[in-house]
């Protein structure tokens, strides 16, 4: 899926809202946990119930990993399922990957040739010849943690430089001039509205990954308020708030009525914005 | 393992090498793509043609993950068989992960208790809580990326803040007040040997994980120089120089004759250094 037809769907479903597929078992509803593959099923179901909410689902492969070679298999079947299904969906693997040249061009081939994501999460330590094997890849983006949402985030991400620029700063401008930067997205958390104008000075263009409105307190309207760009460039991730709305075996009923909530916020923020 | 035991494992072969099972089926023998599992069959030959002259291997996941659901069973197949047949080795997940508090709880989960590993490599960006999660197992290992040997570590890593210090110093500095932070080694490049010295007055307790050393064109002695601490202090890694040493039904003998040539080094600065 490419940027032109992103932002179609936004403007389709009325919708920039990314749902975080971030299974857990210790939280799904119990009667699921009698499946042969109750994280698949789990998915499925929150699927079929918000599909036409939601622009983007994202799973964190960190919880996929955790049971294995069976995590594995749920997560390969998760995202068949969306291509398969939903084929207007743009897929993110929450993978936070990053190692040196060749290395990272397997991680590259297994997100975007194998499973088909369209996107994954890179982190920048390691510099440009990390992140350019995942840009290398066609109609393929790469997002880029520059302002990550949690605590630690602050540790090294703000730090200064010499002239005064903190190291998100230097990593945005940075990218910009790595070979096919037009693929990058970037990685900003909602709980940091105050930097969001910054931010936007140094990528105007950039759609932004926005995790942390909801149960990392995080506002939607503070989000937009300066992140909002004229091609919208804004993806809002919501995970535990949508997708454990009820522990129940109403959870996908649940699990809609929460991303209906999100939907139609974001709907009337697209109308004050003339979208 | 812990450390004692580490050290010891180093004094009793003569060699600090840890050997990267890097493994890509387009470099392997290709007698091997016949059998069931090549990944892991190349695997078990080199790992039953080296162990003696090694104290750790280090299978970067990557490798293993390009190849979907297979090859993550392979990866599991090879540390099973290195903890059954070799227990003293220690083993290494390079698998460069770091996500926020419950994330990666699950990443330390699926290395440390499901699959047993020794350490994981982990990288620093998202700052403390997406670190201490992996500190938290016991008798475990965090490997943190400090200064690495790829051409792009140079983008970020040493940058200096506003007094001076660089990126990967402030990341040594900071590191060592987290929580468990006696559980932590880092991964410095042997491609920077003027930065070792600075690096081992910010920790001079802990284990270096040096990639770099021959394809990337590091030097074993320079690294030795200014690295080796009171306790050894060194994992050195050499990947392709060992494991592709022969592309042909020799590979094997091939690879334990250039651990071989390494473990006689080691085994002279060892002497030298009175150890």
């Amino acid at each position: 899926m490419n940027k032109k037809q992103l932002i179609e769907q936004i403007k389709i479903k009325r919708s920039f809202l990314c749902i975080g597929l971030d299974v857990d078992l210790e939280k799904i509803p119990s009667h699921l946990l009698e499946l042969e593959d109750p994280i698949f099923e789990f998915n499925k179901q929150i699927i079929d119930a918000t599909h036409d909410l939601t622009v983007a689902y994202k799973p964190n492969t960190a919880f996929y990993e955790a049971y294995g070679i069976k995590g594995w298999k749920s997560l390969e079947k998760t995202i068949a399922y969306i291509h398969k299904n939903y084929p207007t969906i743009f897929t993110i693997a929450d993978a936070k990957r990053g190692d040196i040249g060749n290395t990272s061009t397997r991680y590259a081939k297994a997100f975007f040739d194998d499973m088909q994501f369209d996107s994954v999460t890179v982190a920048p330590y390691m510099g440009s010849d990390s992140v350019e094997p995942f840009l290398a890849f066609a109609e393929k983006f790469t997002i880029l943690l520059a302002l990550t949402s949690n605590k630690g985030g602050l540790d090294f991400q703000v730090i200064k430089d010499e002239k005064g620029i903190t190291l998100y700063e230097r990593v945005l401008q940075e990218s910009k001039t790595w070979k096919n930067s037009e693929q990058l997205m970037y990685v900003v958390g909602a709980t940091r509205p105050a930097y969001f104008k910054k931010i936007r000075n140094i990528v105007p263009d950039s759609f932004l990954l926005v995790p942390g409105v909801g149960a990392q307190g995080g506002s939607l309207q503070e989000v937009c308020k300066y992140g909002l760009n004229d091609e919208i460039g804004l993806l809002i991730n919501s995970s535990r708030g949508i997708i454990y709305a009820s522990s129940d075996k109403d959870f996908a009923k649940k699990a809609r009525e929460k991303s209906k909530e999100l939907q139609k916020e974001m709907a009337s923020i697209l109308l004050e914005n003339e979208f």
